[in-house]
């Protein structure tokens, strides 16, 4: 199953890209909106997994050309570029392909990080408006401590939660999920139950910001 | 340090009766509406705990008399019942007590549960504005399952967010929280931050719903 990861730049699409890479044999794309970009962090994240003794290729293209090779395509974008991003890709896409939407709106006041909830319910729901109709939308890898995924000696420990209204397509990413070492995937199921996932990321921040020796926390339910 | 919780006849205030009971020496108290109502579940957490050879002594009386006797009140009352449960007890809290709410606010559609967020911002804030002024309002135990709470055979190896403006009535709540077997409590910070806490009551009831074998879940961090 091919894995494209538009902004595959940024953290935590680094740190999916790496795990993908280094736990499985899921081909991985690496998307930017600029495709010079993708192919340098394609390059650094190779270097990075053949330090490991992991030989293994990664593409870096331009999100579009992204999003057309991928089976799954995960907007790993800042919250505020998923509509626009989406939206640039949707012809691309192809209609069995399933979206996947990482994202989570945040704004800080003085107590911390508090969830910025979009008026359409959440960010995953942002993501599903901006999708043509075929494709399958589904939440998750919202509650992942980035700098921890990224780095490959740390173990996790953590699980995450996928939501949608599409079943098949939940079960799709929760196979993924589950793919990587340490990591364990929950249903969450329909989409109107994402924004009570996507409001656990501010309270990991709150507490890494609270709670001395702690950082880059996950979550796991038992 | 003496417990009183109001509503301690309902899910949770049983299984924090119980856990404190068995697990400290902390003598608690069981409020309720009803003092005969109180008295008998005391005599009934009394007997539960007998029968694991732990001869303790637990009041039963009514939600003021509670609120009068206990260093730390905790309304373990539904949401909708807490602002008058406050107000009912406050001319007779003790100014140096320490309030806790634990209480969520929750709807149910057909996707599953869902935060109901008060105006005032959480169901914290609401505790907090119905106490009288020099009594520290905290929250926390907004995420425990409470069958498995009330189940002393039953392991937690869970956390808990303890939340509110006053820096040492964290601290005293956390320290009992951290007193209950398996039960480790993080500092969540200001009550600004009670809302993130609070949503994550309805999430852990969204998975079991939709993943079969998991029930009564909790949450850790890390």
């Amino acid at each position: 199953m091919k894995i494209a990861l538009l902004g595959g730049t940024g953290d935590v699409g680094q740190g999916l890209a790496l795990r993908w890479a280094y736990d499985t044999d899921h081909p991985v794309v690496v998307g930017s909106r600029e495709p010079s970009r993708a192919r340098a962090k394609a390059d650094e994240y190779e270097a990075e997994l053949a330090s490991r003794g992991r030989d293994v290729a990664i593409e870096g293209l331009g999100n579009a050309d992204a999003a057309a090779a991928g089976d799954v395509v995960v907007v790993a974008v800042p919250p505020y570029h998923v509509r626009e991003t989406v939206a640039s890709v949707a012809d691309r896409l192809a209609d069995d392909a399933v979206l996947v939407s990482p994202a989570v709106g945040m704004e800080r006041d003085d107590a911390g990080l508090h969830y910025d909830r979009p008026s359409v319910g959440s960010v995953t729901a942002v993501a599903a408006r901006a999708a043509p109709d075929p494709v399958a939308v589904v939440g998750a890898f919202h509650n992942l401590p980035a700098d921890r995924l990224a780095n490959l000696d740390a173990e996790l420990g953590i699980d995450t939660v996928v939501v949608g209204d599409d079943r098949d397509a939940r079960e799709t990413v929760a196979d993924l999920a589950d793919d990587i070492e340490g990591l364990g995937a929950l249903d969450g199921g329909p989409l109107a139950n994402a924004p009570e996932v996507e409001a656990v990321t501010p309270l990991l921040v709150n507490l890494a910001r609270h709670n001395e020796g702690l950082h880059d926390l996950g979550v796991r339910f038992q």
